[in-house]
């Protein structure tokens, strides 16, 4: 059978390593497995997430509510907007979906950093869009409007912190950025890791709700998948001018999150201790990373995330190291494909990381 | 700004009224409130779906096992067919996003009966295909293979038992019918409602390990939202020739699927006794509605689902009688928006299905 031609040009998404995978590849015992290659929050979720989710489990029969108020109604009292700039999806994935179904086609050029989140080019290339990115590895915002300027794109992304390097724009870069962007061209901005950036320099925070009023070409995107520890109930976010959510609205598949799912993220909003404190002991743990690079002579990026990206030497191998330490049950992110010869490690719970250090040790 | 002119022919989705939203409208208490317009399993679903699930409440901070291996293991077993033969969406419904994004683009034409499942023509719309119908209320086949032959569609939908009028194609015409269409067709058997019409009546069954090894353009849909009563987890499933599956996968975004969803699912198809009895108790408190209908002298369509379609007499307004049935408490679907003067009913439990006649009788 035929299929449609831009299928063509696409490859299939392999996700981090599930530790199940591992488990039936390498024998390993699940007990004896260190995952911290998907930024998942070690601490798993908050508690009362965790009650409000068993207390609703007779009703995974029910089709959940898919005007999504009780969760619309918490994030803009978050945000501080109102629910129609609030666009809920199946992960901050599933917005830049409709984002770019919304606004790109085969004709049309996509912005991007050289080095980002690889959903972006994915669903690019779902509507056959053209990627262009830049040369640094760090955003670069000067070089981002030569390329808007000549390329005329019709979407820029700017994800801060970036993922996988773990470096954020500054806020008033970007606003002097935002400014001079024609009203036509969507601009993204993907906080999938902003909660762990504020805490640690509040000169990377975003106003939402003044940024969204002023400009109604730009949406911010976030996420309960990291600093909220939901990364397996799959909800993302996305807050813009009203007109621009009406028109993704239209993308959205009815009922795209579960029941539960919209249950435990409305709790886990009510519950910002466990994300203060999951955050906190996230920059403790990210100190023994920063001594660790410092003493093994490894350059390391500095991170506003829950993870560190090492930028290993010329006689170090990424894939190489990587698969050594998948071999022994301790999973992290190879960034070679992203044309780097470095790893991308979540920054885990104190016994995790000891486990990462004494392992890969043995193997610089 | 301004988007893809695809949007401006799709208009948002109005999903069936959640429970939590007629609360809020007409100020019922929930536990007053008959909801029978979405056709949710009545009993719930599997207590030990429910354990299954709480027990796992702790693993939410983690991503999917994106393999989704259990669950497609627990499906070809209980398909007969290999893992790469299936595929697992958020719903049925998004396999069917996967399978016109894959095959029909804003140049393309697809089949479907004249009326049938909502989610088609709107997919069609995301990709500016133009939707053909038949015009025949139920399945005809021989309709359909003459626009066939004269359209060319590049997919063609048959819902069997069909949504929203619960009739169901013998599988015999529909054999008969695959083998005249062209390999670069492609097919779809929307078999949502399947495990109900098997039960009432085995000529509706369709073998789909046979089908599929002899037809690579035949996919067969199913889910997990109506018999197995996880319509809040959403999970749903294709099942074709794995050449198709893999292209479909192209267009799959990763994680598609909540951690707390896949094991519901999986450990769903272990407790069979469940879905008997749910389908045992369906069709018990269907011969109500027949008994009902007969006395009341209005026309009811032989279902071979959870629901039953009430075809009004012209003195009946299917919109005002859903209107003040909602204004009660009881939530029904009005077909009006379909063209038929009729209301849909979902076969509830013995106390909701009382509450319907008692307060249904007095708007007739």
């Amino acid at each position: 059978m035929t299929f449609n031609k831009n299928l063509e040009k696409i490859s299939t998404y392999e996700a981090g390593k599930p530790i199940e995978l591992v488990v039936r590849e390498f024998g390993i015992e699940q007990k004896d497995i260190v995952k911290l290659a998907s930024n998942e929050n070690p601490y798993g979720c908050s508690s009362k997430v965790q009650s409000a989710v068993s207390n609703i489990v007779s009703k995974m029969a029910l089709y959940p509510d898919d005007s999504m108020t009780k969760l619309k109604n918490a994030l803009s009292k978050r945000f501080n907007v109102q629910n129609d700039n609030v666009i809920i999806g199946s992960g901050s994935d599933q917005v830049i979906e409709f984002l770019i179904h919304a606004k790109a086609d085969s004709n049309s050029k996509i912005l991007m950093n050289s080095v980002t989140f690889a959903m972006y080019e994915i669903y690019a290339k779902h509507v056959g869009a053209d990627v262009i990115r830049t040369t640094s590895q760090e955003h670069d915002l000067n070089e981002f409007f030569e390329l808007y300027k000549k390329e005329k794109p019709e979407i820029i992304f700017l994800c801060t912190p970036n993922n996988p390097t773990g470096d954020a724009i500054d806020t008033q870069e970007l606003l002097e950025f935002v400014k001079k962007i024609d009203s036509d061209t969507l601009l993204v901005i993907d906080g999938a890791y902003m909660e762990y950036a504020i805490i640690k320099d509040s000169s990377k925070e975003i106003v939402v709700n003044e940024l969204i009023e002023q400009y109604d070409n730009v949406i911010y995107l976030g996420t309960f998948s990291k600093a909220y520890g939901l990364g397996g109930m799959r909800v993302g976010y996305g807050i813009a001018d009203a007109t621009l959510i009406k028109e993704l609205y239209k993308l959205r598949p009815p009922f795209n999150i579960t029941t539960l799912s919209l249950e435990a993220a409305s709790v886990a909003l009510e519950d910002e201790e466990f994300v203060k404190k999951s955050i906190t002991l996230n920059f403790e743990q990210m100190k023994r990373y920063e001594e660790f690079a410092s003493k093994q002579k490894i350059d390391i990026i500095n991170s506003y995330t829950n993870f560190v990206t090492l930028c290993l030497n010329d006689n170090q191998n990424s894939t190489e190291i990587s698969d050594l330490l998948l071999q022994k049950g301790v999973i992290v992110r190879d960034l070679s494909s992203y044309g780097m010869n470095a790893i991308r490690v979540t920054v885990g719970s104190d016994d995790q990381n000891s486990r990462f250090f004494s392992l890969v040790t043995k193997f610089l």
